[in-house]
């Protein structure tokens, strides 16, 4: 152990912030703080690992997951299969030094120190779930030259600025099965996030089987539901990578499909059957009844036993009280019991919720919704409204995470979500309060994705987030983010996530199994409607529409126009010939395109909502090309040149079959530096 | 029904034999008799399904997946969400008639007729298993054209010419989790296979619980095995497809894994391992004790319990018989009983077996080599060793299918196992014997593939051997069917299989993220070495060895390289221009490829032992290039020129990374048609 001691005295010698980095690095999250050496660790078959002290079992699964992902990687036969108990340390380059089991609970120890030379790696954790985030940055390191692949030499102490960094996956209004959140809890693992929110009830859909009242997941989920063994198994998968597993039951509204078997849990008579269509829906509990509660009663106890987090997120949200208002029993009794408004009701319905969970041994959480003054402080508010609720809840003295900035079913940039801190660096809250925000949640609702997309609005951006939730304040290079993004995306892909894969898969069933190039460089510049657009263009969407067509297939955020508007902001900021040269290559690129795309437009009628588009891309590139010639000859437009070229990119900007072209941008900029000639 | 009659009335009229088409049709397996009209039927969001008569609830949902697969394909926003026993029939435009409610079990009637005209769509069943595949048949008719979509004028009678039509799966070798069975189920489906043979024990894993014995799994699985309630979810999954599941406990051989937790029941003491490597090994089972009846009546029991149908696989091949002969216990008990050899004392172990699985209401499957003169004649062999073995057994009375010639794990050609028929049309059986032989299964062994790989290696060639086995035995022109084959494969996609999709990640994975276009030109003409060449070539594979290596990307069956040497042996028929100009294109593109690839390869180690085979590609293009110049000018060759060139050939021919590059054939060909001049 003396090497070991050495490398902690190192370690306070030598870790430095951030700024003094030396060269290009991939990781994501940053770590706390990182200091590269010279040379380098190369591995070989040679190569095993080896763990000592206090680990729970999942440091050895991960250790040996590990390996296999390097083998992956590199090709290279390791001899070590399994990396158990038994595996002699003394003969290891890699040694995990872990002090104690960790807990998978909020608050648990996350820190690890990770050193490589050119030896030997040791990484130094407290709790295993250090070791596992530790493995993480460890296989984010590798690189391969000429010579071999290796890791570089480095020091890095990590640890993460917010303990409650999580994704909340709705699997109700679209079933998401077992392995699509296996895959998404391999992939948070991977950028050491710690929290799978899992909403599993709503109006489309109940899908958690319940053995106190079987007729909940019988009649409100199409028979698309997680068994109580299924349950288990994530909690379990998720617990080995170091996951909480936190369950939604939202009430009192989203609970249609509860009503399907229990309309007498209603406001409203009934019967119910399953929602199929989206948005804040009237059914809603009744909190006026004994019976109501001795139901929730039995079922949270049932759940409670089942999840083993000491938190349980209760909804909350989006209740419009219409059918508390319409129903007279409700009134009198708000009446009798000198309830001002709905909102009182709810907040003396949650607060029975909060006694049964409490009884259960259960911290509530719950949205925005049910901050009141009647609540006590030790529940967590989840903020989708707006970051004031959750400065207005710390100042309460309420825990708060961050959900607002972070809806990634908006199909917004990553920059956006990057740049949206739980505390900015500004913030106007005392450390007290501050301390009072735990983190954030990115949200991925299912209003719009299917298992075939899910993972492709889930990934790549969640990654950024998770860094905004681990690393310093400071780490907010929006570039930077770029770069590393591109690379952890690609390597995410081993993890079995479909994100980038499934994207060529609906392009050729889009065509019919004909040749995807041309739609592909179309596509690759589209992004879908934001926000809550895709829903206010004329079209409904059910729980069973396609979700196949282009602006399903195309991905939230167009690198490709991202790269080309930035050529073109380069190009008017210095007229770099390069820089021309690269948008010229494109505006030919698109100029050619629609001719061949038209052919299979024609011939793959899913695909004829796209044809005025990209005509319009190739109109685009046209004026473009005329502009950028116009401003690499110093020469002036025509007035009525302008004209028509800003015809042309008010057509362009138009969006069609829900996608917007994203290059429509920089041409604008082109026109625009025209004009002010 | 009036219609129905008028509809069975005109299929007596209009059924005519296959060579009737008069178009090109992309079914596969092709039915047993089809006629086409003149017109179409449009595909619009009108379109409704509605089932008529008696079926089990199978028939309701596979028209409901039909439904959702139809609107992913169009994008068309269908106004039916479920097909249930509510949906009004009057106005629907496809009609499911169906006359009782299937058995999933041998023999089943899995008939069907379809007719579509321009109004509506008929599909009349005996059984809801004849629905389901006359869905999947309705699925291949779609195509579309400028005016939508469409299914043509039809009329279809339909019905399989083998009653077993499988797929063996081994989750043993290498663990295979529950989402990729239930995705080559859906595969299965698709091509009208109903057989799921589900190889569960061996060597390398004991893949499913024992409640009875629990230290089965737990000590001879690494926690890789399906739970019970996962084998009921597999076996309702598959039973909604009309595919019936066979286990297959492989004994007295192959059998290591059971004994980690159970050593007493082998013929050596032990203690045992889980085997991390391939081949026949020498662990038994003790077929002297009664132990070893008393333990297996048991597990056999309980197993029998769980498995619906009426058939079990024992396994029985491939025991070696060493650890008997090092027995003397052994030895003593065959001299005691007059068992003249370890074959014998098989048979002795079989019928033991036998018993128990008659007590248990089951039929007894096993490989080649249970077939014992003791054996009774209502067992099944399944043949692996030769066609004349299943012949064999047919004439002594077994019922029999073919496994020999369909080994997908082997990587040979579509067309060699399309060409295998179980009872060719030269079978010198008589009708009786060859009523005996049941039909086949394709066998994908787990040695050498992971749960990215596997689906690639099972698809498409496995759909062809489901044509082979389902479709009249004229039906087998080559080239029809791999035009076929281009177009299933790429519809099987749709079910989530990820034979295409998964090769670009593999590219992306061997580049490090780099482009992969360099890569794929090469790659897209190699394929694995065949048969068992990859474990005799210096590389000891183990249960942990890395399956991501080229070898592993190449796609069984290079297309391109198909494409070429027709396009060569076209040029060396009639020296077409046209067929030079394809020839010369592909040379060129080799010839330069090699510059790009090269700086991939230096910078990717897992590419290394690619680099000489990627410049004997080159290498081979520039002889190429040479060659097709001088035929094309009608010169002769140097013989100086031609010994070089041989040279070249033989070079470029020797595999590398365990692969073979397909195009030196065709190069082959044209510098053999120089030196003939």
């Amino acid at each position: 152990m003396n090497r070991n001691a050495i490398y902690r005295f190192l370690f306070c010698l030598l870790v430095v912030p951030l700024y003094a980095l030396t060269q290009p690095v991939n990781l994501m999250p940053m770590p706390q703080q990182l200091t590269w050496g010279e040379g380098t660790f190369r591995l070989t078959s040679e190569f095993t690992i080896a763990v000592e002290g206090e680990a729970a079992p999942r440091l050895y699964h991960a250790a040996t997951r590990a390996l296999r992902r390097l083998s992956g990687r590199t090709g290279l036969f390791f001899a070590q299969d399994f990396i158990t108990q038994e595996s002699k340390s003394d003969t290891s380059q890699l040694q995990i030094i872990c002090e104690r089991p960790a807990t998978v609970a909020l608050g648990e120890d996350e820190s690890y120190s990770l050193t490589v030379d050119a030896k030997s790696i040791l990484l130094a954790c407290k709790s295993d779930l250090g070791g596992l985030r530790g493995l993480e940055t460890m296989l984010q390191l590798l690189q391969s030259d000429e010579a071999g692949y290796f890791f570089p030499e480095v020091i890095i102490e990590d640890a993460p600025r917010f303990p409650w960094r999580g994704l909340l996956i709705d699997v109700c209004r679209h079933w998401l099965p077992l392995e699509v959140i296996k895959r998404n809890l391999d992939g948070m693992a991977a950028v050491k996030m710690n929290v799978f929110h899992w909403h599993l009830t709503e109006d489309q859909g109940f899908r958690i089987e319940s053995k106190v009242f079987p007729r909940l997941h019988e009649l409100g989920s199409d028979g698309f539901y997680f068994t109580q063994a299924q349950v288990r198994e994530i909690i379990d998968y998720a617990g080995d990578r170091g996951i909480r597993v936190i369950p939604e039951f939202d009430m009192p509204g989203h609970a249609t499909s509860w009503f399907v078997g229990h309309p007498e849990l209603a406001s409203a008579p009934g019967p119910y059957t399953i929602e199929r269509r989206w948005g804040v829906k009237d059914p809603v509990m009744d909190p006026t009844k004994e019976y109501t509660y001795e139901f929730l009663d039995k079922f949270l106890g049932e759940m409670a036993q089942l999840f083993p987090d000491e938190y349980m997120h209760i909804g909350g949200d989006e209740n419009n009280g219409v059918h508390w208002n319409a129903n007279a029993g409700i009134q009198k009794y708000m009446k009798e019991h000198n309830i001002p408004d709905n909102h009182a009701l709810q907040a003396y319905f949650n607060n029975r919720i909060l006694n049964i969970l409490t009884k259960y041994g259960k911290k509530m959480v719950g949205w925005d919704e049910i901050l009141h003054d009647e609540m006590p402080t030790d529940i967590v508010i989840q903020s989708w409204r707006g970051p004031e609720f959750l400065v207005r809840s710390a100042r309460k003295g309420y825990m708060g995470i961050l959900s607002n900035g972070y809806y990634i079913d908006l199909i917004q940039p990553a920059e956006f979500h990057y740049l949206n801190d739980p505390v900015p660096s500004d913030s106007a809250l005392t450390d007290v309060e501050k301390s009072r925000i735990l983190g954030g949640e990115a949200t991925s609702w299912a209003e719009l994705v299917t298992p075939e997309t899910v993972d492709s609005r889930i990934w790549p951006r969640t990654a950024c987030i998770a860094e905004r939730l681990w690393s310093p304040v400071e780490v907010r290079d929006v570039e930077d983010m770029y770069r590393r993004l591109d690379a952890i995306s690609f390597q995410l892909e081993e993890l079995g996530l479909t994100h980038i894969k499934n994207y060529d898969m609906m392009l050729r069933r889009l065509t019919g199994n004909r040749d995807i190039g041309a739609l592909k460089v179309f596509v690759d510049v589209l992004e879908p409607v934001k926000k809550y657009q895709r829903h206010r263009q004329g079209i409904t969407y059910t729980q069973y529409s396609p979700m196949t067509r282009v602006v399903d297939a195309a991905r939230p955020e167009s690198m490709t126009a991202r790269q080309f508007n930035q050529a073109v902001a380069r190009f008017l900021m210095d007229g770099n010939a390069k820089d021309a040269a690269i948008i010229m290559r494109w505006f030919k690129i698109w100029q050619d395109n629609h001719a061949e795309l038209l052919s299979i437009i024609k011939a793959s009628p899913i695909l004829w909502e796209m044809e005025s588009l990209s005509q319009d891309l190739a109109d685009l590139a046209g004026t473009g090309l005329e502009a950028t010639a116009l401003l690499q000859a110093g020469k002036k437009a025509e007035q009525s040149w302008l004209e028509n070229a800003k015809i042309v990119i008010a057509g362009a900007g138009k969006p069609r079959g829900q996608t917007e072209l994203m290059v429509v941008a920089g041409v604008e900029q082109l026109i625009m530096a025209l004009a002010e000639k």
